[in-house]
């Protein structure tokens, strides 16, 4: 086991920045401050992972210290294959994780290659080499939540609560993003160490001590217009129908439960924690757990329905909770919608999505510099200025310091203009990486999640994110990723990533112009060809040129 | 029905020669003399297709005509999608066809969504714009029967026999293949009009009246060491035992019948064709008729293991014939290998391929400009001495003039960079277009064909042909497509291809030395890391730089 960190700094070890940033995004995946078990390269994810083993590692350290400024190195599933002559436009690392031939995209057959050493889980930004921490999550459920009080209370949060259950590994940013959305938040969490742990960290503010109690305080905050987040020890399968029953009505409601796994996922109705524990330890006891998980997910979900039908907006996020209902007998589970198709389509449809970057230098100032500009590029951005205050204020840095925040087509390509004149300038002390999430509007292929139900029924053509790729090749990105299988696993998805590099440079400058016009603007494409409205209005509105479209 | 067909000459209507070539390689897949069925825009291979359709197709022509020089034309399987910034080094045009995230890669899906013209068949030339007709398949079954040479004979197969059966669409180029390498060959057919249809074109010399009189005319022709084909009315399944008893011994035993499709493909034992016919259009007879048939390929099988057991080299050619003799009792059946690995993996170990090119003139002139060219280049290759002879000589162009060969790593950059300067020079009329299969060896997962039995066991990474298809366009590859189901249908395969043009300019030059080089350079790579020793040793001699292998 050895510690990797990113080096800090304006001195280099590599013949340019371009190249040095690849170099420190990949060891700064694997920081112990950002991975979650580094010893294994595992980033995050399951086994989403940066380098195939150490020895490739090594290799990826020593291939980057000597490639010259105008060669190409390949990764095939986190191992370097290959280095080649390309120009200095075009991009320093191209990588390629996980994919295989439909046929035998399959876990079975991918851990088959992974245990011959043959390939590598890379996830989204794990292979990518852009995570950023638990940031993202945080910040992908605010736009979720912005996005639902833009649709549902005119943009306007306040005085208004959501309720949902689940404070885990992704759930627990949930009170937290709401209270930057502007919102209140009861969420029932049946083990109190998880509610424990959210109270340290400040992602959840207060814990109440019974139903009446929850609800007294939601009264009271929501009355002062104060987002306030508040737990409640409890069974969502035993909460939910009970608040129906007392005619309680949030302004939304949703649910993040492991109910994608009815054995480790989900406490069944009437059921104890330990009673339950038990008998997800003794395989013997896992029919009868399944079928009393799905019988309380089956309530939870009529509950959801209840809600729905009293008119208050309602969605799945992810967890799978409607097909498990569906197939325990809830013939209508499917009448809520998923969050993409809900929330994070209409993003999609303008381009927006989760642009992120890193300071190189490892100076927390120098983010403070860029969250700064950020406001002053997008002075009427008000839900922008209320995220950045308050991640700059609550979210704490995990490795190279680094920020998120969604902005769409038009708008990328201005803020990484404004910072690499920064980087030019003096002002930063080092360049700035920016990249993104495979999950955006362009670049992903996923018929359980970022495709869900596309308008026209190409939920599962995949041409899109290869073209994606191949745009951002072309355009002179710092690196392009292809991968599959991540977010929903093998067989199921099929998506790029891209990275492009602030060096202060006039070139750089007209890549990123480039880049992050192009990246965004392939997710407009594709949603207007699916027929949104929005997305062709936003095409003539950018003055896109889809020849089928914008021209006819 | 409209009839499309390429400009020629000098005179172009796009803003440069690399957009007019697009332009021009587009009409020509669709000409009546190269396209199978162009009025439903099919240019090869089942439904490939060139454009999704003509609304299609005369959006892509109008937007290679608008297309600035510094654009990139994006084609979603088959339908111009968008056009985007990026920069004159960068491809024209990047194409994504028929792409599947994997669990929805099946042809239901897919048909569906072709229904709903959402998706377009590309197969892999048709869709990438650079099919030539039927000289690519000669070239193909010549490649092989020559690397048969090299491996059993020492590269001298003057003298020597092949024994084959089918003279279908593919199979009939087998006789004027062997007889371009050097062999004498058998070809068993059982349908009449197919001999006379392949008489008629020369691409079979004489046709035997029986047994007897074939294996004289093999003797003497052998005796004398002409290479001379004879094509033999019968059943295989019949004529292949009754060899095996007379112990007659071919010099190489293959087979190109349609037993992929046991109801239209293969003649039962013991039938007429009449009834075969008549079978294969009545439903109900089709079980008793599969049967048949598969009984008839087991018996076929089995002569073809007993020539193997007396030495004789033999492959299968592709046609699925030892999958359908297992599944009929012959345990060995796979005793034999594919032709593939047997034959065409020794080439991509080395980075040869199907290298093509197209004279944008229209002039044949221009293509025997090149094919002398190509022999002053490489003045030691023999046996391509032998193909541009023949070729020159007995194959017909269809379309645009156009000219196959297989070179491999280090060959291809320096036939481009010649046919460049000829350009320039003023040599040549216009300018040339290079391009190529997908299946070659860099460019293509498909484990039932071009990856099968991989040494390492990677048959199903896709890693490769992705890779490959960033570098290309990295590179600078006028275009670069990205294809799934070529071949071998729906959910089998992923490949890329790639085409460049020369133009006569410098920055031309540069491009083509990059893309020229790297392309087969991917496949060396590609096969040494699968373990290859001759792949690895290619790539020592070439100086390629493979960080864990050439430099460990
Ligand atoms: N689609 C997406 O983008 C997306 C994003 C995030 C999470 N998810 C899904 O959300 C779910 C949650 O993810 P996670 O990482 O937080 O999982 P997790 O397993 O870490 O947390 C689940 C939490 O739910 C609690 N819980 C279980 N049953 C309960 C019940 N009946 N009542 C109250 N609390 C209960 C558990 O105690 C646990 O704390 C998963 O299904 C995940 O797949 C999807
Ligand atoms: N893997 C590859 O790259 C590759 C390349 C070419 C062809 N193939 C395969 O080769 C096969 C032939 O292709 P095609 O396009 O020529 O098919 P085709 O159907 O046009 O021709 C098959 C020929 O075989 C003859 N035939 C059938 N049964 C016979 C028998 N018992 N004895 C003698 N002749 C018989 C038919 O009369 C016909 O002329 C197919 O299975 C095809 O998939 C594979």
């Amino acid at each position: 086991p050895r510690t990797v960190r990113a080096p800090r700094g304006a001195e280099i070890s590599c013949a340019n920045w371009l190249i040095e940033a690849a170099l420190r995004m990949l060891q700064n995946n694997l920081d112990p401050e950002v991975a979650e078990n580094p010893d294994a390269l595992v980033v995050y994810g399951g086994i989403g992972k940066a380098a195939r083993n150490w020895a490739c590692f090594d290799a990826i350290v020593q291939s980057l210290k000597q490639l010259k400024p105008d060669e190409t190195l390949l990764i095939q599933s986190g191992k370097p294959v290959g280095v080649f002559r390309t120009h200095e436009n075009a991009p320093r690392v191209l990588l390629a994780n996980s994919n295989l031939v439909p046929k035998w995209a399959t876990w079975e057959h991918f851990s088959e290659l992974d245990r011959k050493g043959l390939m590598m889980y890379g996830q989204m930004t794990a292979g990518s080499w852009i995570y950023i921490g638990s940031q993202g999550i945080v910040q992908g459920t605010y736009e979720t939540f912005v996005e639902a009080g833009v649709q549902h209370y005119g943009g306007d949060l306040s005085g208004r609560w959501i309720l949902t259950a689940g404070l885990g590994g992704m759930g627990g940013a949930q009170p937290l993003a709401a209270s930057f959305a502007g919102a209140s938040s009861l969420t029932i969490e049946c083990q109190q160490s998880r509610i424990d742990f959210r109270l340290r960290s400040r992602y959840v503010d207060e814990q109440a001590t019974d139903l009446d109690d929850a609800l007294a305080r939601i009264q009271k905050y929501t009355a002062e217009k104060k987002a306030v987040s508040i737990a409640l020890l409890g069974n969502a399968a035993e909460v939910l129908p009970e608040l129906v029953r007392r005619g309680v009505k949030p302004d939304l409601v949703t649910d993040q439960t492991s109910a994608h796994d009815l054995v480790n996922g989900y406490l069944p109705a009437g059921w104890s924690v330990a009673q339950w524990k038990a008998a997800a330890a003794d395989p013997a006891q896992h029919a009868a757990l399944r079928a009393a998980a799905a019988q309380g997910c089956a309530v939870h979900v009529q509950a959801m329905l209840d809600f729905q039908a009293m008119g208050v907006p309602t969605v799945d996020y992810g967890n799978n909770i409607r097909q498990v209902a569906l197939d325990a007998g809830v013939k209508n589970a499917f009448a809520f919608p998923g969050f993409v198709p809900a929330y994070v389509r209409p993003l999609f449809c303008r381009g927006k999505g989760p642009f992120r970057w890193v300071a190189l230098s490892g100076d927390p100032e120098d983010i403070r510099k860029t969250d700064a500009k950020m406001k002053e590029l997008f002075p009427q951005d008000a839900h922008l200025h209320r995220w950045l205050d308050m991640a700059g204020e609550r979210i704490a840095f995990q490795g190279l310091p680094a920020r998120i925040c969604w902005i769409g087509l038009g708008e990328r390509h201005r803020a990484g203009l404004a910072f690499n004149e920064m980087v030019k300038s003096g002002e930063l002390k080092a360049p700035i990486v920016i990249g993104r999430d495979h999950l955006d509007s362009g670049s992903v292929a996923s018929p359980n999640r970022e495709t869900e139900a596309m308008q026209d029924g190409s939920d599962a053509v995949s041409d899109w994110p290869l073209l994606n790729a191949l745009l951002n090749t072309a355009g002179g990105a710092t690196w392009v990723s292809l991968h599959h299988g991540g977010g929903v696993g093998m067989g199921y998805s099929q998506h790029s990533g891209v990275v492009i590099v602030c060096d202060g440079t006039d070139e750089a400058a007209q890549r990123i112009e480039r880049v992050l016009w192009n990246d965004p603007a392939t997710g407009v494409m594709r949603h207007a060809d699916a027929g949104y409205e929005s997305a062709v209005a936003c095409a003539q509105e950018q003055g896109l040129n889809l020849p089928m479209i914008t021209k006819a």
